[in-house]
């Protein structure tokens, strides 16, 4: 069982803009699409691909090891908005945690538990609910940084996008200095370079 | 002829931390030598690798197809406290502009001229010096992004570090969105993730 911090990121480390939007991450796709359509491998070429969820490629054989999820409420509101008010069902059959101090609308047949603080014992509760299989974290890139902060933090995958933003919700706000990353995996996925690390469980400062 | 952004970076786009300090990137180096010294190629291992100023790999391939070099002040400086300082002799036999508001030192033997402002007759000049090789931007950040406001940017060339910082010198700080950057190249260097993107000139804001 590990928990991993999958995500989409610009190049300059960001995973939202200044107005917390990602219409920047579906651009890089929608272009990717536009000017090179025979690039692609078949699956990668959904219907619905531009508006998908899936921060890139490669998706749907990472969320088949997932079995809990978390994120931070800024997250589960971007979701709300611009996921579910669209008409889409809520994405994941895997319970998901949601770290709020607000009072947020729970989305209505999915399992949704809101939580405040103690991530490990949070941690505890996805990784009973998980039965061996991983735990994702979402976003943001400050959740996934309190579960760094407690060693329990695993792998860091990020589809990296052909894109530069300059300003925005920084990837993850933490010193993780050598040796304490190590690249393991480098794939190019479409239009986006998918990183992934592994990080080492006593990195926590 | 082109004009390369080259560079090493932090996962989460930094090219120096709050300090100005590339220890990490140094220390990224070292943990690899130390990790898996028969993971790299043989060139990849002179007696000074960790202590070079090629940030990264595949460095001397790179090199050769530079004509002219251009820096901000601040890189200029760490590289005579860091490098010169420490004995060593300035690396580069290309001409190289640094772009200065203040009274900096020279470096004896080596050809170095100062610069400040208009980047575009810079430029010329750096297109007229390199005789068809490629004009390379060391950095800063904002620098690079001075020729990108200026159509003038062609390529960036990145070797992500396995290493977070939270804050720091900014890779590129600008915004640069969809289809304006694509990915043509990936590949794994020793610890690093080198990544290249083509960035359109018509680009610029």
């Amino acid at each position: 069982m590990k928990t991993v911090y999958y995500t989409a990121t610009s190049l300059d480390g960001y995973i939202a803009d200044e107005n917390n939007s990602l219409e920047w991450l579906f651009a890089a796709d929608a272009a990717a699409d536009a000017d090179s359509p025979d690039d692609r491998s078949p699956d990668d070429r959904s219907p619905d691909d531009s508006a998908s969820l899936d921060a890139g490629h490669g998706y749907d054989a990472f969320i088949a090891t997932i079995g809990a999820v978390a994120m931070g409420a800024t997250t589960y509101e971007w979701m709300l908005e611009h996921h579910l008010d669209a008409g889409n069902a809520w994405p994941y059959r895997q319970p998901t945690w949601v770290f709020t101090h607000r009072d947020l609308h729970a989305v209505s047949g999915a399992d949704i538990r809101f939580v405040s603080g103690d991530v490990g014992r949070v941690h505890a509760e996805m990784a009973a609910a998980a039965a061996g299989l991983n735990l994702w974290i979402v976003g943001g890139g400050d959740l996934a940084g309190q579960f760094h902060d407690l060693g329990l933090l695993n792998e860091i995958v990020v589809s990296v996008a052909p894109v530069t933003l300059g300003a925005g919700a920084p990837l993850l706000p933490r010193a993780i200095t050598p040796p304490s990353m190590r690249l393991t995996g480098l794939t190019q996925s479409g239009p986006f370079a998918q990183l992934t690390f592994a990080v080492a469980t006593d990195a926590a400062p």
